[in-house]
């Protein structure tokens, strides 16, 4: 039996009427295949699980977050968009929910530069100035607005806290392989460097040092997340829509947005997936939604929302569908005593495990909502591990590039995110954006 | 000059457009004055604030607060939906990003019994099993699942740790005023009740005892919040378009729709404002969404979500209209400094401070929406502070019950919220729901 498995039972599809678009999939499959060859395109993404792995650079990731989780309480992240969701996406999956600090001492992988709200980095600053920390700066070019000036204020943070020895062996950059800004900086002070290849997207660079070092630094193991992805490179290199659950998604996802969908609604029933969902959103948000067209990703968190959207998502315009991430099994679970004066009414429940009753939730929504007019795409995943979450990663990124190209779009540009940016330089007053 | 006004700028909409809509919203307020004075309605929350706070129901929850904030490192709500979202919302909002404990002693408050994943819920009693804690549970009725399971497990945890008499004065109980299976169980086991009023519905109850003894512990002054509350009560009351933005956004809201918008996108600067958004969407997504209208709530996180949604905001379909939470003012900033080498670029903005930063990546970021095709209604906000916060409610409150009103919806009915339950019980056998 397959980890990952797409359900068609509540599509309104068939696997035979989506095997009429084989031949499109199949011309999809040979372009992303012979474009991965060509230089100058953004995918890197395609086979990098399977040779990354055995890269000197691998190791030495390893190493930095062994150093790292010794030497510091906190690593502070740095970075924005692709830069920080797949990192924060994978480690809130494979964590326990966190309200403090527990017995357990891990290092605590704390996510800034993603915003320009004061109140935020202040709220940073103070937490980390008992603390002894490290900084994993995340940027292709070292001059996006957003984790620069995080960088310029924490890095005087360091080097008033450690003296300038400490201070540069506590800063980890992952850059440009040659140039840049950040990659300047990080020669002249003898940071350590991670590389951000050319030919990997921000949304699509998870499983490079992107992500992997700031992973590695929260205790997941690397190697199984690795190898999830490893399974899923070959697993999902199937040029044939019958055996590629890929594919099959890709296409269903389309046939859905030419019938007039226009969200998709990613659902998870578990909270640890909160940050995957918003993964998934730029991924897919990014790479499609241009020159007018697209779906919408939005995601909820079930049965929580089911008492907040879920109302909506019932009865109200029918224009979406949803894709539900369902794991057939727990980390842990919880067994429902009886109750002798059962005021509640939940004896009826009294032995069953609460992953039971949160599985009869799913399937109850998915046939609430499927009679609604909102089919349901859902994902079985046997079980919520870095292997899987490695599978699932690789898995939603081919995905996503088949559909934008089914879409027609390029999926590794992203022109619109330019406007605000030029917008926002005019009035502060950039030199070279004054007159623009 | 007022805490809270909607700016026209970037509508599309001139005032005068707006006011030929003033005789419909002049007959809404008439009905929503009418219906409130009326029993068997859910207008309970319209005149709520200056008479709930003269009561002595008030004072208990001050005094009940207080206790918790002395005797509980952890104050456990039991809730889902409109039992959550407000207190959450609030809560939040008015503290900083937490990461971990510091040096200032408050009683956190953690949220359970929204969800049905034994992951999350493990994870709470693995947290608090160290530490002092009260429960406060929240359900009208007792017996909806997801808080009933979360009550029966912290119950027991709560009478193994505490002797009987202590542990019944760690549970305080907000329910129905006579009826109910909570309101029994308090009753027997004498715990401290709150009322839920049977004319306010969940999602407009955060300004009763279900938001207001949360938020209380958490040690924001509800004095304020509630003053932010009266005074909108008073400004929003007035009948004439031309004088009400409550009105007007909601009129706007509603033009959109009309002319083929399908979804509304939150947009916040703000992290702190997490979870008002998402109280915001139940607010909206249950008010409106049935009979196949309405329009999807959404929200985004700037400048964090440019780098993800911003893509398909700028160039994606056309299906969309953001409302920006824009704060004049922030409690904390930051003054960018000057850096002798900069490798970064970032010497053009030293001296300057990160809210003026942020805030001219709002102006650049609405202009760019703007032109592109996505109308934007500014919501200008003095300050974040308890009194605006509680201006803030009552004015979504009273936009959310219009709106609806001029969509010729039930602003205050979920039936679709049902269909999932009654899915759910008849797979898990419940007596009574075998056969349907």
């Amino acid at each position: 039996m397959s980890n990952i498995q797409v359900n068609f039972n509540f599509t309104g599809y068939t696997l035979e009427e989506l095997l009429q678009h084989t031949d499109v999939t199949t011309d999809v499959h040979k372009e992303l295949e012979m474009e991965a060859r060509e230089d100058g395109n953004f995918l890197g993404w395609l086979h990098l699980p399977s040779t990354y792995i055995k890269t000197e650079e691998y190791k030495k990731i390893k190493e930095s977050a062994e150093k790292i989780r010794k030497d510091s309480d906190v690593l502070l992240v740095i970075g924005i968009g692709g830069s920080y969701l797949g990192a924060r996406a994978v480690i809130e999956a494979l964590h326990p929910t966190y309200f403090g600090p527990t017995d357990k001492k891990e290092t605590q992988v704390i996510f800034v530069g993603n915003n320009l709200a004061p109140n935020y980095i202040n709220d940073v600053i103070n937490y980390v100035a008992d603390k002894d920390f490290s900084i994993n700066v995340i940027s292709k070019s070292g001059t996006t607005t957003e984790p620069a000036i995080a960088f310029r204020i924490f890095k005087e943070i360091m080097y008033q806290k450690y003296d300038i020895k400490e201070a540069r062996e506590r800063i980890y950059v992952t850059t440009d392989a040659k140039k840049g800004a950040l990659k300047k900086l990080a020669d002249s002070d003898k940071y350590t460097t991670f590389v951000i290849p050319d030919n990997v997207g921000g949304r699509f660079s998870v499983l490079t040092p992107v992500g992997l070092l700031p992973i590695a630094v929260s205790g997941v193991n690397i190697d199984e997340l690795m190898n999830g992805a490893i399974y899923a490179e070959e697993k999902y290199n199937d040029s044939l829509l019958q055996y590629n659950d890929c594919y099959q998604y890709a296409v269903l996802r389309n046939l859905y947005y030419d019938n007039g969908k226009n969200m998709e609604i990613l659902a998870t029933y578990e909270p640890r997936m909160h940050y995957f969902a918003e993964w998934w959103k730029q991924l897919f948000g990014e790479s499609e939604g241009k020159e007018n067209k697209g779906l919408f990703p939005v995601s909820v968190e079930f049965t929580t929302d089911l008492h907040s959207l879920g109302q909506y998502i019932q009865e109200g315009q029918r224009i979406m569908f949803e894709t539900v991430l369902n794991f057939a099994k727990t980390e842990t679970d919880i067994t429902i005593r009886p109750d002798e004066d059962n005021l509640d009414n939940l004896n009826y429940l009294a032995g069953k495990k609460l992953s039971y009753v949160n599985q009869k939730a799913m399937e109850g929504t998915v046939t609430a909502h499927a009679d609604g007019g909102v089919p349901n795409i859902i994902i079985n995943i046997r079980e919520l591990n870095a292997k899987n979450i490695g599978e699932l990663i690789y898995f939603f990124e081919k995905a996503c590039a088949t559909s934008a190209k089914l879409l027609e779009v390029d999926p590794f540009n992203q022109p619109g995110v330019e406007k605000y940016k030029t917008n926002m330089f005019k009035l502060l007053k950039k030199p070279g954006y004054e007159d623009k």
